[in-house]
């Protein structure tokens, strides 16, 4: 299955856009966790494993693993995603861009090392240094187009002849980029009439939407803006409000009572 | 010593423009290293110790060690160099691109755990994404300006209001975002006039060149192009050229030759 494939199946299957982001940060675990060399799989395995049923996709942030040399709790944590929840596709969260044979090495260590079934890519670098990743035909490729931080609109909303820079990324991801239909966007949710825009100029295409929960962004007004005409096209990503809803021993039930509450809540636009 | 002392003190020290990028590639490793657990790390330890008299930083491309989980190897590169090799700053080449607390991990992996010097990095996401590395008061951060590729152009060279996307990115990278003057840029070899065009804009902020070497660069045009008034500001990267300049065991003796060359040919245009 490719990861279209998958997701499309896990939108169905869960009736969820949920996608729960793994940002593992020990100084925030419960406190059985603390001092535990494999807390940060453990807590995460825990998290999967408690709302599995509720989301379309696992998005694992590098950065968090990489920082705590934790890969092999990465590869560990992917692995078990695999085997335990078969169809939930996993999204790495690495916001790579090179080229050549520099960007073939990304996108072994995100394939083949980890396993992703999607990787996140940063568009700056243009087409090359995105056709690396695309040869992977069952594999999908995320590319960052409006991201939901203040900084965000120093190049991205910056006009290029008539349109917005991220306007122009959307465009080239939606058509001369995307020969076999591997591309999908990241658009954040403090912007939900950009939400609106991306959707028109791309079509069907998948949009991983961050910002929501913690970082504030309206669910409401998301759905409305990005959803597609059979109600699915989002991956809808909460990361802190989820992990972190609970404390010590109920850690895991608060994050699936959150869950839960996420995707209900996303439903009741749907 | 800041990234930038130590850079300015390398370019002296050693008269030297040249940085060597570390982009180890098992399958052209030489005949005795083949099939060693620790060959990535042995190959690229022989190529600091044949050089690093010649050059003026090195880069080790982080993608070279990922795809084969080789943190520990890297990790131990870049404590080489600072062990035998005081002085040379280290560039690890990671074009990471994210905002918030994941940034502030990015920064942790590259400055903490890595011991890099400075790091590369993506303006795509804007100001706030290059906020957590200058947070690091010694440490350098090179973002991306302009880059080699053939889709260099793709974003990178629309008009944004009467200059191109590169030289928005080279005006904000020398005013507003480097309140430190800790910002370097890289800007490719395969097109001088823009070198000479970033350096109208940005004054003698060092520029990282790839490009020169197995990409084809012009030694002559980029050095004219883009070195400062005392004629240093350039760190010039070569990687496959000095790498692979040998085979088998007399590699580090073909590698110091390709680097002294590589070295003496810019020097003659300096």
């Amino acid at each position: 299955m490719t990861f279209i494939d998958q997701l499309n199946a896990a939108w169905q299957k869960n009736n969820s856009l949920l996608c729960v982001g793994l940002d593992p940060d020990p100084a925030k675990f419960p406190g059985q966790l603390k001092g535990r060399d494999d807390a940060i799989l453990e807590f995460c395995t825990a998290i999967v494993d408690a709302t599995a049923d509720l989301v379309c996709a696992f998005k694992p942030q590098i950065a968090y693993f990489a920082a705590r040399r934790a890969e092999d709790q990465l590869e560990a944590l992917i692995a078990h995603i695999h085997d335990r929840h078969p169809g939930i596709p996993v999204i790495l969260d690495a916001k790579r861009g090179d080229i050549g044979s520099t960007a073939e090495q990304y996108a072994v260590e995100a394939f083949e090392r980890f396993q992703a079934d999607a990787v996140t890519v940063n568009p700056y670098m243009g087409r090359d240094s995105v056709e690396p990743y695309l040869a992977y035909p069952d594999k999908g490729v995320i590319l960052l187009c409006r991201t939901s931080n203040a900084g965000g609109s120093d190049l991205q909303f910056l006009d290029v002849g008539g349109e917005k820079l991220y306007e122009r990324v959307a465009r080239l991801a939606a058509s001369e980029w995307n020969r076999n239909g591997q591309i999908s966007l990241v658009v954040g949710a403090t912007f939900p009439a950009e939400i609106a825009r991306v959707r028109e100029l791309v079509g069907d295409m998948p949009l991983l939407v961050p910002g929501i929960g913690a970082q504030g962004g309206d669910i409401e007004a998301t759905v409305n803006a990005g959803k597609t005409a059979n109600s699915t096209g989002l991956m809808i990503n909460s990361s802190r409000a989820i992990l972190y809803a609970g404390k010590d021993a109920d850690y895991t039930a608060a994050a699936r009572k959150a869950a839960q509450d996420t995707r209900d809540a996303i439903n009741l636009y749907r």
